[in-house]
């Protein structure tokens, strides 16, 4: 299945990797790039992820088929910008961060019209973020989840489906609050404890003292605290209910560990990190075959 | 300063890389190593470690220095055993993750030969462990925080801090009780949250579809909790007082977090979140220069 002409919406790292896949695999004839960041867009036509750069949203009425790779808070009103001038036929997927939002905002900005849009979410990313970034590699083995809706047309689906195939991604469907809850627990709380460890020591008198004694399992454990604030105060506020929910099923069982040390209990503490290590270190055997070239 | 016989009690990666060093350095003569485990003294002799690895304690009569790198709660017997025999004047030093313990461990088991002992913490690991992992280099650039007490000999922590630098690594004093609330805070903590974020969604039902869709945040989150759960039980329970400070410390960092996501203050957690981000890249600024070559 071959794109005539591709939008993507929002020319940084996730839309450039995504054109820059599909071009490797001939899977598009055409690309066309949206950004509201004049620089973006330059960059964007320079280093060939996309052929033109118009300035006005009306020229997505060229498109087959527009990814949109905004922040997850900007999707609806770009939904609500492209709506009007969508060619018949023409399929929309995005890459948001959370999904439930996100059919809501489709719902509201597109009307009649969501029944042709997708909601998605390629689990992959990069340190470094902008279309100078993007690697046509990125998806490789990645997840890509997509969260039909029931007025979702099947071609629809099929052909977001497709294009995401030929980036290199496995593609699984998921209901949009399942992946909402899914995302809360081994992405977005992971994120907002991160950030907690490092507010809670630099916020102290003797931040540096504490700082300078920081080694490499502090760095790795708050690599994620890196992140952009506004991409996660966004995700946060988002996925606000499930994200809350993990938070205090955290909290209570951050409070047995407290307890097995406060009351000095050797072995029910060691049975507890030991059930830890060799989960993670089962995970971590499965994820890099995964992601591993065949 | 040249050591004439280093002896290295606990011959794995800490004990094995100090010699490595110690050698490369030409800062000692002979070393000698022991270890409970017979594998692991045959490989220490095998890779030239150490000159020799006898079976009995009583061979410690031998050595001008002795540094114990055994697990931290094997200290004290290593301590006791190793009393009856130490030459006159020999220094001993120690390499455990919680000082105030084992100070309170060397009084108990040295008596008056506490003066000659210099407790000691050097900041650096490798992912292996072992002696077969062990490397001249481990210590370059790392910080070793030495805790001598009132009644230490003012020779004996010369000769310690000396044999450290000539390591390549920096040597801090610093009190007991402080190294270990530092430590509690930047190292101890973290890891008990890793710990705790993989006991919580592995002892999930739908574990295995969460974990299905962890990727690199959650990877580098939890690395350290693949670390020694007999390692960190012990540590957590040697630093038991400041720990449990520490994790009081952060629930409540971690409510006023959860407080600012229920009340959708996205100005408040974008506030937090860029304090916590513009920490800790200027943290990994200055901790890569110092780890970085001259």
């Amino acid at each position: 299945m071959k794109i005539g002409t591709l939008a993507v919406v929002g020319t940084g790292l996730i839309g450039g990797s995504f054109a820059r896949a599909l071009r490797a695999a001939d899977a598009v004839d055409r690309v066309i790039g949206f950004d509201r960041d004049p620089d973006a867009r330059r960059a964007a036509v320079q280093l060939g992820v996309v052929d033109e750069a118009p300035e006005a949203l009306a020229a997505i009425a060229q498109a087959d088929f527009v990814l949109v790779a905004t922040p997850v808070r900007a999707i609806e009103s770009v939904l609500a910008g492209i709506a009007p001038h969508l060619r018949p036929g023409a399929v929309v997927t995005d890459t948001g961060s959370t999904k439930q939002d996100v059919v809501a905002a489709a719902a509201r900005a597109l009307g009649p019209l969501r029944a042709r849009f997708v909601p998605g979410h390629p689990i992959a990313g990069r340190e470094e973020s902008g279309v100078a970034a993007s690697i046509a590699v990125l998806y490789r083995g990645a997840k890509v989840v997509l969260s039909p809706q029931p007025g979702t047309d099947a071609d629809a689906l099929a052909t977001v489906t497709s294009a995401w195939q030929s980036t290199g991604a496995k593609v699984v469907e998921m209901d949009a609050a399942a992946h909402d809850r899914v995302f809360a627990a081994v992405s977005h709380l992971p994120h907002l404890l991160a950030f907690a460890l490092v507010s809670e020591i630099a916020g102290r008198a003797d931040a540096d003292r504490l700082l300078g004694f920081a080694a490499g399992g502090f760095r790795d454990f708050t690599r994620i605290a890196s992140s952009s604030p506004e991409m996660w105060r966004d995700i946060a506020l988002q996925n606000r209910a499930a994200l809350l929910e993990e938070i205090d099923r955290y909290a209570a069982r951050l409070a047995s560990y407290r307890d097995l040390v406060d009351r000095g209990d050797a072995a029910g503490l060691e049975a507890m990190m030991a059930a830890a290590r060799a989960a993670r270190d089962e995970w971590l055997k499965r994820y890099e075959a995964a992601r591993s070239p065949e």
